[in-house]
């Protein structure tokens, strides 16, 4: 990929600053990052005592979950689809 | 939820301890959280200057970018599906 078709922004995830490089839209960037920023506040908000590190990946592992559940869902719809044919 | 449908489980990412209570399975919170510390290696060994808490929040920004790859692609997938019923 061409270094031009990069995008870079700087986005705030629970008051830290993060320059993400890559080529999703800057609107795809700022979506996924307040999602992670959302998620963080959240778990911070139940779980009083716990620092930033912590959050961070009690967060990292709140999503890998949503991921492998949605992942099980597209693997069931895609042999859905194979068993029809 | 009953409380005795629920597992604790005290996994290890990044060097750290973290209790996960649910009623996910031990294998499958295992496997979330093998995945969560992997991610983290691979970020941590691309940025060295970066501390733990930028490393786990990049690392959530990361697993939330393939939770919506996915999602747009199963919702894709869904609507392939109505669309021949």
């Amino acid at each position: 990929m061409n270094e031009a078709q990069k995008n870079r922004l700087t986005i705030s995830i629970f008051g830290q600053q993060y320059t993400i490089v890559g080529k999703a839209s800057p609107n795809y960037i700022r979506m996924i990052s307040g999602y992670v920023d959302e998620k963080m506040r959240e778990i911070a908000k139940s779980n009083q005592r716990l620092d930033s590190t912590k959050i961070a990946v009690l967060t990292a592992v709140n999503i890998a979950d949503e991921y492998f559940r949605l992942k099980q869902e597209y693997d069931e719809l895609l042999k859905l689809i194979e068993d029809e044919e």
